[in-house]
């Protein structure tokens, strides 16, 4: 049986996948900001963690994309990830970027960790 | 000056960004189903190239999302790449996968490659 | 206090970082081998767990570059994909490049365990 | 005819390869190394130049190991970032740190330009 396009998976799988890619994106724009604002904002920690993030909600995507059974274990670490990369953004007090940074990493981490379970 | 969300960047480059991420979603949906095919579809070239071409959209997507003058290096491999990926397709025959993947691939090298002279 | 080079990291971060590239390779040219002998050898669940072993065994080794606490999910995610991609070459049966991989994979599942508790 | 280990691959592969490898994890300790310096270091040019180059020459790598023709696309790609990344670096002035990441791109840059030209 064939699962290879989007009418082949459950919808909650397609909406994780876009949910990844989107948060991928948003990690990689805050990474910019941070970088442009320096102080805590470009602390090694930080910025590691934001690529970090945009690098495993990519992998996560892409293996839901190969339709492999393991991609519950990627989603598992991609929500912890997630959920660690909105409490650090989250922690840098009001600030409109790291909001929407938080907010984006909190849906991916539930998305994800649904997805986690599911399997 | 900042440049680190999409209303800061130019449409064109926010259209290729998408345009990158979709054609990488559908190389690694085309890959799972050649490798379902199998035979020629599944040979190391083809499979091969799906996956590299997933690759290098991602990079092309992430460097300019990072707001780098190199992107326009990126970009131009990217194009390369989609138009080999768009050729092995429709060298498959006719076939209504490969010919959503070859398209997919020729939209990304048409972008990619007006971003990379753009720079 | 800087960590940025080998000196910096602990030993067994080093070993782990080696491990996790040399275990990305030993896929990646599984990957190859499988595609030319095709069959099961060839399964999309095989292949695509290959792709994503190495996957996560770059992104693993990446994050601990980085320095950044995150690592160790990182790296028990890596040694969750490692532990089933070994699982899966073995069941292939008595094939000397599968045995090959699945040795890599069971050293970088040890290595990424213990990472992954040393946090 | 098989090419999916070293042994199947010519030495001047084989060593792109690992200079590939190597590139990756010096452009990550000196992207360590940046961020805690801050300043010029931490310039998102400079940053983002780093990250990309460790992407790249990920690829680089990766498309070696998958044995495929379009490696010199991407070879010829991570040449031209692998000197940009070195001319960055020289750009920073005196610096031990700033030296060795110069030094590992320009290897990478020359490996890979032969590469991109014997395909």
């Amino acid at each position: 049986m064939s699962h290879h396009t989007a009418e082949h998976r459950s919808d909650e799988m397609n909406r994780c996948i876009q949910t990844c890619q989107d948060c991928a994106s948003v990690c990689l724009e805050t990474l910019l900001y941070c970088l442009e604002k320096g102080g805590e904002h470009a602390s090694p920690e930080h910025i590691g963690l934001l690529q970090t993030c945009a690098d495993i909600c990519t992998v996560s995507a892409h293996t839901m994309l190969r339709g492999i059974e393991a991609h519950s274990v990627i989603c598992g670490a991609c929500a912890e990830i997630c959920r660690r990369c909105a409490e650090h953004c989250e922690s840098m007090g009001d600030d409109a970027d790291m909001r929407r940074c938080a907010e984006a990493c909190r849906r991916c981490a539930d998305s994800c960790s649904s997805m986690s379970q599911a399997a």
